[in-house]
């Protein structure tokens, strides 16, 4: 074999080193146990899928950025683009055998062969979490209450949850009798936090006349509190209208839990998707807001209608993991290890290997993550690979100290040593 | 949108309902545990490579199974098929990044195409730990007292690692003047505990002669103990193979260490593969040795030749979770649990539900998974809802409770009830 193959990847492909991938499950499992704790399952769906299950059966222009090809057996098959169009088919698939309203959530990966921009790649991880089965709005405060909870058990401080409601826009534009125009008009305003108000408004003019269109700008301006908000769109839209009259109950729930300062009414939250029915949430972390939301979602009333007749009304929310972890490297938030290892056990002597397996052991079986030095190497190489590799610990144990029962602990950050100490001792400096 | 999509999977392909999600999950995070704790660092390779980098320059006949297509930028690229083949490829492309030896674990998925027989599936979990970048005899022992405690930590209780030497095979065969027919007496002496020592010999006598087949049978023989194996194969081959001493070099770990029970020396075990040179390891479920290896392995003294120069040796092992997971449902070791909840917080009155949210948090902060039944409905549809989920307790805290700062908590299996107890004192009783 004298032709080397260049062990390149993909074009938007990466590999995970050790730091990205310690980092990034960090995250993951701290994500998971906030939402096991809220009673939220794990799920799991195939990679490949029929094409038509994933695409419909239109399948047009759209769809040139999905991974698509025919299989062995001749079938159309694709990639999963994302974590939504699987669940729904799961949820048409399993309703029967799975207690309503259902709690679930799905970190994995997805692909798209888009093109590669910074920070974006053809491979990437989604994590999605979803009540299905109720219309309630205790389900639509869960999300955001779990967007809260899992955010700040991940040690991220400062961020907002923007809330606000398509319903209400629906009414009001109907109000104004721009219902036909809703859709162009709800793209421009999606531009409104990169043009500023002023290109909005000229771009509404010719959509809606002036009048409507400052009125519409005023529609969108969060004001000072929730309440005055609040206000202002009762005035808006009368207080009658179910839509305001949900939001007003997710924002009594929101003061009696007492997280005022995590939640901001933002009627300008109107997710250009025509996906959402309900509620929309977008999530922005105060410190890095050009990064856009790190969590995004709403309440949809028929989640699964492409594959079975039975309505399945639902609220969920996706935590984009890759721009979150980036945002916390930005931020200087990840612990960027190289290594679990707390010590490392040096090799004083080939022949005292069997110790050192059951020193190693010991210091394990009391959760202090611990590797050996498995090779027969000067005591300044071993120095070296614990400073390399960055084990703030190193444990030694010579003939001497095997037979009087000791060891030497030496950290190696502060360079404090503690010579012929038992391993209980050990132990105890360790969990200190 | 009247038209229906069926919402099924492809052949060989299945969705992952809770019950599965939720054992699998507790299986990946205590091997997670495990590895870390030994200093083995996570890493992740894209699902997507180059063609040519998976399977070569040549990629005839034998890669039928692999999906591979070209993508929008016409490349010829595949899905992995296993995690070997892009741990060489990451060995060279980032060897100059790591310090040697480097150890690491990669749980995840591959793809094959393969026809599905009973309980095999195309989309699968590989399990792999590594040590690369030295040889020494210490390596080889980290990999079997690994094998050893991360299946004692999963629980599963009876198991044998079987544990064998490439080279003392091949010194024995040269020994026989049959290196040449080696490749070929491999294979059929895999067959033994298929076919049994009467058919192996059946096979081997046109190869190798009765004489000599009858001596290959001798040798693949298990003695009574290590000791007496070790002695026959000493006698076979003379003491000065280094293979030998190798493995005698192990088994003198294995004594250090006290895990005699848990290791049988085997030269059976051949591993049909061409692929390891040295050490080779299997490991069976007492209980269930029907179900084949649940965790193989071994020595190769060169991972990515095909992509680098620098000589690369390394040792490891791969759990096959799948099969380790249909072992563990057979032996009615898996939790089997739909939920994770422990406490269904009842809705007794909507206008308490900020109350609720309250009270589950503070379950939740005590780590007491903790779900709100969200929507308006009667107390027996709520008790309903907990038994089918297999929710095991029930807080109930009506406006009277609120009001004097107490709940209900009530078991839903031994029917137990405890009344107007704070919830301080619901805590204490939920962590007995």
């Amino acid at each position: 074999m004298s032709d080397i193959i260049s062990p390149r990847v993909l074009k938007g492909f990466r590999d995970a080193l050790p730091a990205l991938e310690i980092s990034r499950k960090e995250i993951q499992r701290s994500l998971e146990k906030s939402f096991e704790n809220f009673g939220f399952v794990p799920i799991d769906t195939p990679a490949l899928e029929y094409r038509e299950v994933l695409l419909g059966k239109g399948g047009g222009e759209t769809d040139k950025q999905v991974y698509s090809f025919q299989d062995h057996g001749g079938r159309d098959v694709a990639m999963r683009f994302d974590l939504t169009v699987p669940f729904a088919r799961f949820m048409a698939a399993h309703a029967a055998e799975l207690v309503l309203p259902f709690k679930r959530y799905h970190i994995a990966k997805v692909w798209r062969g888009e093109n590669t921009q910074r920070g974006r790649y053809r491979e990437f991880y989604q994590c999605d979490f979803d009540i299905v089965g109720t219309d309630c709005a205790a389900a639509d405060f869960e999300i955001l209450f779990m967007i809260k909870n899992s955010l700040e058990k991940l040690g991220v401080r400062g961020f907002r949850i923007h809330l606000a409601h398509r319903g209400i826009f629906n009414a009001f534009l109907e109000k104004l009798g721009l219902e036909q125009e809703g859709v162009e008009i709800l793209r421009t305003v999606d531009k409104l936090p990169k043009v500023g108000e002023d290109k909005v408004m000229e771009l509404l003019e010719p959509l809606t006349g002036s009048d409507k269109g400052a009125l519409i700008l005023k529609y969108i301006r969060a004001e000072k509190t929730p309440a005055q908000t609040l206000e202002k769109l009762t005035n808006l839209v009368g207080e009658n209208d179910p839509s305001l009259q949900r939001i007003t109950e997710l924002f009594r729930l929101v003061e009696q839990t007492e997280i005022e300062d995590r939640v901001i009414l933002d009627p300008a939250i109107t997710r250009g998707l025509d996906y959402y029915t309900g509620v929309v949430y977008e999530t922005f972390l105060t410190e890095l807001p050009e990064l856009g939301s790190v969590c995004s979602g709403g309440r949809y009333n028929n989640l699964a209608g492409l594959y079975t007749r039975q309505e399945l009304p639902g609220v969920g929310a996706s935590i984009g993991l890759d721009r979150l972890l980036a945002g916390l490297e930005e931020l200087d938030r990840l612990s960027g290890k190289e290594t679990t290892t707390r010590v490392l056990v040096f090799n004083m002597d080939d022949h005292l290997m069997g110790h050192y397996f059951y020193l190693a052991q010991e210091l394990r079986n009391q959760d202090i993550g611990s590797e050996i030095f498995l090779e027969s190497k000067k005591i300044n190489k071993q120095f070296q690979f614990a400073e390399r590799k960055g084990i703030p610990w190193a444990l030694i144990c010579g003939d001497e100290e095997k037979k009087a029962g000791k060891v030497n602990l030496k950290n190696l950050v502060t360079r404090d040593s503690h010579e012929a100490i038992t391993l209980a001792e050990a132990v105890a400096i360790l969990n200190k």
